[in-house]
């Protein structure tokens, strides 16, 4: 996507130097506009674990990339197998809900195991995981364009009228290398003409709405209300909302959704109010091997200063101020998971699917075993 | 309650002076505490605006006390009639979703009125304005009593097991002169040696959860975990939580809730997950005249920002810091309806009922005409 005039993807290799990864630091957003180089596979797990770098997708390209940095990290002292294992281990456990990280770390390692050419196994890591990101750049086009008849239909529906789209956290374009998930069809709609309008959850305790999901709309021209996430119900019973559509962070094949802590309740209230809810989500999310997903997906609980302090712009500078009382306790748990009954459907690369192990396994009958 | 071994009010008339009214400044909490003295109408009005008090039985007290210093504001030249219904309808227009702020208001109007009496307007209205203290402090006794039994029950099937309970907003006593509302019966259990375990709801955009409650019930010794209000859902989902308990700021009569904003959001998440629901409140919150929430209870909408800025502890000062784009447009809706459908029962100062019209009129028949 553009920033100014400039094409920008999350994440990429550096142009000049080949070793050297290249993130936007999504921790300095919107406030600064800042590119991070990542040169080791500590600096991709510090990337993931600080959220310098986050979203299912673009998580899981830096897993990749964290790889192919373990490759250049060889040298004729090391134990190769132990060391990419190792490597491999060490990146899969920064983040346990989302699945596209183990994912695409999974398949470079396999891609490097495996490849019988010539190439070393750099040029094999690097290849793969250009791969993954090509895949996931164009998955991410194709939910776009999925889901943008959704909306065009509901902008007919109004006569025209603007659609307003609720959506919870970041699923745009930073959080999946480029285009987004949940916000690419809000992005094909509005490159179409079709007017839109979006509700951004803030998305307590990090603000990634408000942080990430704001600046990305602005920068792209599509207008935007921020919103607490204690407002999204209030909006539905006054049916100010036309559509939610929430990214996903690890899908059952039966549909359970694992998204942003918040995105159960926004479920919830669409469900109450006849909003229709959808999850959009390439393919890689979607965890084929588990079907109950509140017993069988972890959920990441992550430093209680998350919420006891809030991060924002003073002065021109980022700073911290604490929201309660010095001795407060409190627990920060990164997810939570909306059962397959709450979602009127999945947008993927596919098309759009009802969220039912039949429909899903009908739509990626490939990936049943 | 106390604070470290004295005992506050939220609001209360000075003793030296009984032209000042002296109330704890709940805008510095946490962090400092302070008390302000109000000297007059627009004092109050200020007070009220700007939540240096906040919470709908704090809000009348507040009021009442308002009527009582307009009647210190007449001098010979006043149209006394005018003076007292101009400071009435100014009191009640600073925040329009609380009933108890008209209610009380009114109710001193009308004492000031009708007193046959050779008491002073001032001995009348002052007179009138305690009365609406002790009598609400004594309700939200009464609230504490009749909640109890629902957590010594539930403590019972726990076998003593610690009740973990939710709440939202702050309905404790800094809401409501004293006791509380919600929080009311909490702290009755905890005296009585009940063990229980608060989850505080932080309640964005003002955080009166993370500031006001978390104080509130670490200065009572109360044990509770700060929590953001996305998170709710999730932990009624993994059985975390036995009981929710919130606050009202209007109830219809049949038994439809004005709260904080996102109280819906959890009260869709307790039915979901058969967790019992309940809306703590004298019965000075409910509007017997109205049966229609979502319709007929008006939604303050408050400054946005509240919402594009945070406020909090920084360097041993209060500051605050934006959260979003510089351009970032954002709307704040003070208050959710929750529907009675939603609410396992109203616990007031009469005992617990239904959220139904059949059962609040079994209740207070005396109330409905």
């Amino acid at each position: 996507m553009k920033i100014g005039n400039k094409n920008y993807q999350s994440i990429w290799l550096d142009e000049s130097d080949p070793a050297i990864v290249k993130v936007i630091d999504q921790q300095r957003l919107p406030f600064f506009f800042e590119i991070k180089d990542l040169r080791s596979v500590d600096d991709i797990y510090g990337a993931i674990e600080d959220m310098t770098v986050r979203g299912a997708p673009s998580i899981g390209a830096a897993g990749a990339f964290g790889i192919y940095l373990a490759t250049l990290e060889i040298n004729s002292q090391t134990n190769i197998r132990e060391h990419l294992l190792n490597a491999a281990r060490y990146l899969i456990s920064c983040r346990p809900t989302a699945v596209n990280l183990s994912w695409a770390v999974n398949y470079v390692m396999q891609k490097v195991n495996q490849d019988p050419s010539k190439k070393s196994l750099s040029e094999t890591a690097l290849e793969a995981t250009i791969e993954i990101c090509e895949k996931e750049k164009e998955n991410c086009r194709q939910i776009g364009n999925h889901g943008l008849k959704l909306i065009e239909t509901i902008s007919k529906n109004k006569k025209n009228g603007p659609v307003n789209i609720l959506t919870h956290c970041n699923a745009g374009w930073l959080a999946s290398i480029d285009y987004g998930t949940a916000l690419a069809p809000v992005y094909a709609a509005h490159d179409k003409g079709i007017p839109v309008h979006i509700w951004v959850d803030e998305t307590r305790p990090r603000n990634q709405g408000a942080k990430l999901t704001a600046w990305e709309l602005g920068q792209h021209g599509v207008p935007y209300t921020l919103i607490p996430d204690n407002a999204g119900g209030h909006l539905m019973q006054q049916k100010m909302v036309d559509i939610v559509i929430v990214g996903s962070d690890r899908t059952t094949r039966t549909g359970d959704s694992a998204n942003k802590i918040g995105t159960y309740l926004k479920a919830l209230a669409a469900y109450d109010n006849n909003v229709p809810f959808y999850s959009a989500l390439p393919s890689t999310t979607i965890d084929f091997s588990i079907s109950k997903g509140l017993e069988e997906i972890q959920v990441e609980v992550r430093d209680q200063e998350e919420v006891t302090n809030i991060t924002g712009l003073s002065d021109g500078k980022i700073l911290s101020v604490r929201i309660c009382p010095d001795d407060a306790a409190a627990v920060n748990y990164g997810f939570d998971i909306t059962p397959a009954r709450l979602i009127t459907g999945l947008i993927t690369e596919k098309g759009i699917c009802r969220a039912t192990e039949k429909d899903i396994k009908e739509m990626f009958s490939d990936k049943f075993k």
